[in-house]
């Protein structure tokens, strides 16, 4: 498989992910010191939190606190998520954000209307008008994402076709501006995805848009998000999104046909024993989901943070 | 990835694996039960129980009784585990039971010590009597099984030159018998395997011993279960065992480092959405590993039986 990047860089999304959909506030003293003991093991992207209408999602609405809490490293990017100019300009009030500019996209019509409170047209319009904020405060663009890129609840398996024409009003918006992102994320929203069609799919990007690497955003929803995560690699993909103890939704909790991300240090320890750097140290990520266990007090989908990494027992064996 | 199989045979192990580890012993009804539910789905291989010693695994002490309840369907083989002669005279006494020849390897010496209470060399030495007993029982040769065939925690990563002397003997002991198996299964047995280690694998394997197809028996230990199914797919592999619901090793049933098969629903999601079959109803095999969850009475491990199979969905984004 030749095709296998040597070094995969990962975006940790489980404070996000996860926090966002407890029924329970967290203290801020925890879920910053998990920020921080993140950041130690070598992850060089951490989203810490979203900037959403606090009516809507509570559990987001002391971001700014959250953000000054945190001791900062300064090789680490601890990044905010919105979802529209709103949210973009009280990013630019949070003086530790790392503030990265992206523009979202949604395959899914009835999704956006769900989850950006718009039709999939009119977010694509008001993406016109992200970017150009973003020029205007020297915000560089560095992803976009496209949501429900495998398929939705409600509108079901999404077509190729409409990911390509997603992919060239992108590459249009930015090419008529004279900038260009760093990657595309195509996001598997709910877990539609299998690896024939993560290959299809990141294929198809790469054929419109070559100049700009893919991303994966794979949501663990259905046990096939390793195997959609080994696809991705084998076809180069070298970015991916993933979420600590795979925090994001957890059907032990009530959330029935969500899940999180694929959990970050499986993935890791993944990537490692194919010879694929991640920079991130596997035990110190291992602690830092068995501290989001105990914060959250029950216990969290993540594999190797309840068996253990190979480490000691190769020590052990060679002994 | 022409290589990729268009039918995949599932061995169903969970009930096996599941309940001799459960600290709990279930009605035999109810196991009974689940055993004729899961012959319903269209798998068409249930490894029932096994023939251990009653006094180390009280769990599977009623074999026989449990065998005597079931309903059973013509086209269904419904199996009996045993690791030596004693077991395998036992099974013969079991009417019910469909017997299938086996020969069991071990390439970790320690974990052989700890799981069949004799050395490894013991182990295979053994095989020859196991194998002309089944000559003269006229129980034809069905599977060889090498344990811990990437690793173990005692012994470490397991040298692919062990897993080719293991299987250069047992291709010896069959010629010189002029009998085959129909498969040779590599175990994962602790979770050791990645991807790139099980195509290395099976294509050793292969190479020994080109008429017989290869297998792989997948432990999720670490989160990348899924990945290697993948993995073994894409090498042409059409043979796997899995457990339903995950069953086998919980981390939340205080079984530190143990966990189930790969899950046998969400594997067959992953071959149907790759347009491979399976001749199994995923629906029904979903109703089963609910079975078994309200039967255990705690969350199990697997996906898809809590979030779903995409076919309703589908068919509401079709009206």
């Amino acid at each position: 498989m030749t095709d296998l990047p040597k070094f995969v860089h990962i975006r940790e999304e489980g404070l996000r992910e996860g926090f966002q959909i407890e029924p329970e506030i967290y203290p801020i003293e925890k879920r910053a010191a998990l920020v921080e003991a993140l950041a130690e093991t070598g992850l060089k992207h951490i989203q810490v939190a979203s900037l959403v209408n606090p009516k809507r999602v509570p559990q987001m609405a002391d971001t700014p606190e959250l953000f000054a809490r945190i001791k900062r490293r300064p090789d680490v990017a601890y990044t905010v998520l919105w979802l529209n100019k709103k949210g973009f300009l009280r990013a630019l009030d949070i003086p530790e954000a790392d503030i990265e500019g992206g523009l979202f996209l949604s395959a899914s019509d009835a999704f956006c209307r769900q989850n950006n409170g718009c039709s999939a047209d009119d977010l694509q319009e008001q993406q016109r008008e992200m970017l150009d904020l973003y020029l205007e405060h020297d915000v560089p663009l560095k992803d976009i994402g496209i949501a429900t890129a495998f398929g939705c609840y409600m509108e079901g398996d999404m077509p190729i076709a409409r990911i390509d024409s997603l992919v060239r009003f992108a590459k249009e918006l930015c090419d008529s501006r004279g900038v260009a992102p760093e990657t595309l994320f195509l996001a598997d929203t709910v877990g539609f995805g299998n690896p024939e069609d993560v290959r299809r799919r990141v294929g198809a990007v790469r054929e419109i848009w070559p100049e700009v690497a893919v991303g994966l955003h794979l949501h663990d929803t259905r046990g096939v998000g390793p195997a959609n995560f080994l696809a991705g690699l084998e076809m180069g993909v070298d970015r991916f999104d993933a979420s600590l103890a795979g925090l994001g939704g957890c059907p032990f909790a009530g959330h029935k046909g969500a899940a999180g991300n694929v959990c970050t240090e499986d993935m890791v320890f993944m990537c490692q024993e194919m010879g694929i750097e991640t920079g991130i140290d596997l035990d110190a990520l291992i602690d830092c989901a068995r501290m989001a266990e105990e914060l959250l007090d029950r216990p969290l989908t993540g594999k190797i943070m309840h068996s253990g990494s190979l480490g000691a027992y190769r020590g052990k064996a060679a002994e």
